[in-house]
């Protein structure tokens, strides 16, 4: 049998497996600091959630979002050992394969938790024995990439590579069409001065020696990639000239974080498949400014959850995810902000804030998934919001 | 005549004025700077605007909102510079006549801008031509008490102070009947450790020698004042023991502010009256949390305006108050919050964001006064709302 | 035999040991980041230090250092995970047995780094054979008290456990005179929501309900207990009356922290003794305000070590402990100081930076363990000094 | 007479008139907020100062140091009022004839204080009468520049204005001998982004589009200027290439601030000169990073003062001026610093908090004036101090 049958035979056999056999969850999870996983393990112990089930994690810790922030590295860290005791395999092989992506900052009435995916595989006489389902349910997918060189970071390759992993996670969900993507979460490395110092070791040189924009311009890669791989834009106009340029480009399901702490990019599909089982499904919308209260009914709308004007069933809701922007301009809406004039407080803790008080209004519950270096990810001085809920 | 006779024809006389002549205009102006009255300076320019019709002020400007926030004397210096060149008086007389109130921090999307509350005496032809008021329209009042004594700051005597400015304004706006007093600003003096020594050099002891502990203490006997004012809670109830303590009395219309620049208390009354004429009127509402965007929705309803869910015709408003507190119990709505316990960035800060971020998410403008410190000032762990628009 | 028989012939052995057989090294590692140990493996790993020789570990994490400083748990996580995997015991059996004692915030010049405090066990042949100490050498005692009741927290209970835990620490560490003591660093509990909810329904009552109050007389009640064992006040003096008011009870020997992390105290005393041997001696003074540099050129000076200014042969230091406290009065030296009053850096920060500053200027080195909230640690507004140094 | 030999003329009456009759004075003034001029105003009712004699203020106020410190302005603001009281001019005149230099951010125990500098006409009789003075005493001169275009800030055109001004200021001070100047403090404008889009509409482009960048680039314009005025580099080396870059290329007696408020470059000099009479001297030492306590020792050994460790005759101080930086590099003397990744508190912040402990720790005393933004002004990663003293 050739290398290409083999892929053939495994991919169909992938393909019927989940046809019968996925089921997704999302299990909200609150922390009273950044190393409580007592909601996770108490799953785990009660069996409720099998640790092999874990599919990846999302996670709002109580830091301040910035460089210095330690509270990822803090879960992350609490994370791995418990399900390495669990699993009975290293923190790190745990971490490589298991995606785990915290933004910090609760700023404001945002409250610490995290969100547990879980994905199962149904027994065959389950899944034979139930009807399919009337409409498509909560599918998840995940992959890893090699790890990047320094000099790529922020540039084309790092666009191949984002929207090739992004495929493969739509693999890994069973998901073929793009519009069926609703939210695409990535983690990616960051040019770091030891980095940068190892490439031009090499006679190479990074994309920019300040780590904040060559920050940014990861960020930016990231949601080319995506914008790429889910055909919201023309491949060829996502350049490099474009980056951080040409706010017009954007992916309106990217959520794209860098930093220091990877140096292979993660990512993690969210979409609807009619292939999956269980009680979720997931909707997004693009936010247009940070006052964009509609972009936010909407969504619900789109769940068929009611907000007249704020949400009744508030059980309903499994996880609420944002991403959003201090305007570079300087103003909303005409008006003035100050924001990125602040010495005090960091831009993003005060988009952060704001933004997460008009959703969690909304949503009646501080729970929100709120994350900020939102370019290219949604409209200019916008961002992006998306809500799984039952349905 | 006697004194209490010409009191009473002073009164009628006022009255009648009050019945054909009055009338309430709000300006809303932003700034690009602390010290930037560029609008107003324009205002009186062009003569829409005399500046003999300044009732008082009241503003948002981009300080921390805290102890060393010096954003407040600043345009406090150059409002009362302007006024003072275009009205040909000192700076001093300026501020004994004019009630200034300013609070600070313009977190999230927030928008740095002041209100000039106009209040203008008719032509007598004009008010006996024009047919009277279907409606109520927006009526504003002043009063000033004597400067208090640092032992009383916090105490009964300061209650009773500030329901008799409470009154004295009303009748200033020429309101009779509480129920049309939708909000009431006062501006109190707090003790200083400077004030402190003056009262214990007399044999007096003030209420608290901790700074921040007086400052709330004053708040809430400023709340208790308006509440005696207003008759929203029985006047033996509102205690000294009560203060701080019981979280079930307090003002939904009273917006406290207490600070070392004032040796007396400063009340702006705000209501509707049909004496008064106009285009403006002014709704209210507690706010029962800081997630509560029912309580916005429905203050907007009060003066006709719908918001479904965001505002249509956002010309129409002309100003917006609120007053929010971060929940002293750790959690908004059984979720943990961290704003109390975050050292980097102050908890009234958190709040102001969070909230400021939600009402203007409704208002589709970032231009909210938001001032935090609201004890005994709407629902524990809430506060209130009050919007004055075009009807 | 008697169990006072057995316990007077333990004490007996325990001391001929000490008198022949211990030695104490202090290692001061740096961090990248909380959760760098790797400082501490390499140690491990080439056989430098036994990881059973470690008798506890001072530190100072670039947090902000107050209760949201989540730097000083990920430290002691990481360390407790080293630990666990190296002397194959579990994490929590660890910290019951190795004081870890962390204080964020390395503000300024302040560099992250811990002191690895190292107690070895000389063999008996070498002991023997070498002569004994010319002068007296660094010695190092530790002891752990009992949990302590809520209600217990910074009153008198607190201050005599306290300061049979320091006696317990003087034996551990084989010193007789309290004059050979110079630092004694405590981590004692603090009162929280929790335990004072715990504490009523058993119909007690804590100290103070505010927690920040709560946590000040619990660094008190460690001082006087400090204060009380090493015989620098009358006990009878060290009363609860006392405590946060009589600010001239001080020891200038003790540096004090409270935290939610633990329940019961522990204690860490340094001090120089006859029957230890190595390179290594301590000496402190007291500082009497931030700008005490008198007093860190005098400690050197009582190591032999010349600073003029600055200290030629930095690497003789091994380890700089500092307290220091923002004085409550508002001037250094009649001189308005603004960290009190700052709503936008936490005073203590303000302090640690400066302190910080002074002192590392005169090391040439930024690796200083600097504290603060220093009630009864050291005069009022300021605080102490002590170095350990070759010698 | 030609315009040349009028110039002569002048010049040389300039000349005389000093030979026989300046004389400069400090005046160090405490605030207790930052519009505080109460000891100024004082000065001028007792006649200790005629407001006539005030050359120029350098000041410390309490605000963050940052783009919206807005205590800077408060402050400029009320003495440009107080000025124009007792001078009977504009505000405006008053700002275009005083240079008022402000430097926000009191961190620590640094205390808020300013500057006056006064110069006085002494009268021919006392000049006669009294004896030529035995050494150089403190000389002050000050320049104004006409308004730069946006397009040559930070670039050359930049650099030789501010050269042209120090030469003037020098000329201003009588001073001939670049060597007797000590400290040259520059106020320059930034690149704002009206002014850029001013520029680009006369199809002019400036140096960088990022305020921050263009802040330093301005800075560095500043500090090669005086460079070149003092002859401390050689003007071909002083390049648009070598800023920002080669930082081997600096001035040891300049400081730079660059900011918004004004169009134009005001320049202070102080130096010595046996033209001028007085009680003052100043001297300067570069520092070469943030713990070079020998620099500060050295500065005050030149002028007489013992400080062994601290100065014991405080009183002879008049004026600290100290320039800083945290080191770009991430480290101090090879140990890692955290103030360039910190979220929480701005970079400038911390190093002014440290230098000013140090420096504050010599002198006894927390009036010390300490800026940051010391590109290309002493040392990379160090800065340079100046001291005023009574000789």
């Amino acid at each position: 049998m050739t290398w290409a049958m083999e892929r053939l035979l495994l991919s169909r056999v992938q393909r019927f497996t989940m046809s019968i056999a996925m089921q997704a969850n999302v299990h909200r999870l609150s922390m009273q600091h950044p190393a409580d996983l007592a909601g996770l393990a108490a799953l785990f112990d009660s069996g409720a959630l099998a640790p092999t089930d874990v599919a990846a994690v999302i996670g709002k810790t109580e830091g301040n979002g910035g460089v210095n922030d330690f509270t990822r590295g803090y879960f992350t860290f609490a994370l791995a050992t418990l399900l390495s005791e669990r699993l009975g395999t290293s923190r790190s092989e745990i971490l490589e394969r298991i995606p785990c992506v915290l933004s910090g900052g609760t700023e404001g009435v945002l409250s610490p938790h995290y969100l547990v995916l879980e994905r199962r595989h149904r027994s065959v006489r389950a899944a034979l024995g139930s009807p399919p389902s009337a409409s498509k349910r909560l599918a998840i997918g995940v992959a890893f990439t090699e790890p990047m060189a320094p000099e790529a970071i922020g540039r084309q390759a790092h666009v191949d590579a984002i929207a090739g992993a992004v495929q493969a996670a739509m693999r890994d969900a069973g998901i073929d069409d793009v519009n069926d993507i609703h939210f695409v979460q990535v983690k990616t490395p960051c040019v770091t001065v030891a980095r940068a110092a190892a490439a031009a070791a090499r006679g190479a040189s990074v994309v920019s020696t300040d780590a904040n924009r060559a920050m940014a311009y990861a960020r930016a890669a990231g949601a080319f990639g995506v914008a790429a791989a889910l055909r919201e834009a023309d491949r060829h106009a996502l350049s490099d000239a474009a980056m951080l340029t040409d706010v017009a480009l954007y992916s309106s399901r990217a959520s794209i974080s860098s930093g220091v702490e990877v140096d292979r990019n993660e990512v993690i599909v969210l979409g609807n498949s009619a292939r999956w089982t269980g009680d979720l499904a997931i909707a997004h919308r693009p936010m247009r400014d940070a006052l964009d209260l509609p972009a936010v009914i909407a969504t619900l709308a789109d769940l068929g959850i009611a907000a007249a004007p704020q949400v009744a069933d508030a059980h309903r809701i499994r996880g609420v995810l944002v991403k959003c922007e201090p305007d570079r301009r300087g103003a909303v809406r005409g008006h003035r902000h100050t924001m990125l004039d602040d010495t005090d407080i960091n831009a993003q803790r005060h988009i952060r804030g704001a933004v997460g008080g008009l959703v969690a209004g909304v949503m009646g519950d501080g729970r929100i998934f709120v994350s900020g270096g939102a370019e290219h990810q949604g409209p200019d001085g916008g961002g992006l919001i998306a809500v799984i809920a039952e349905i």
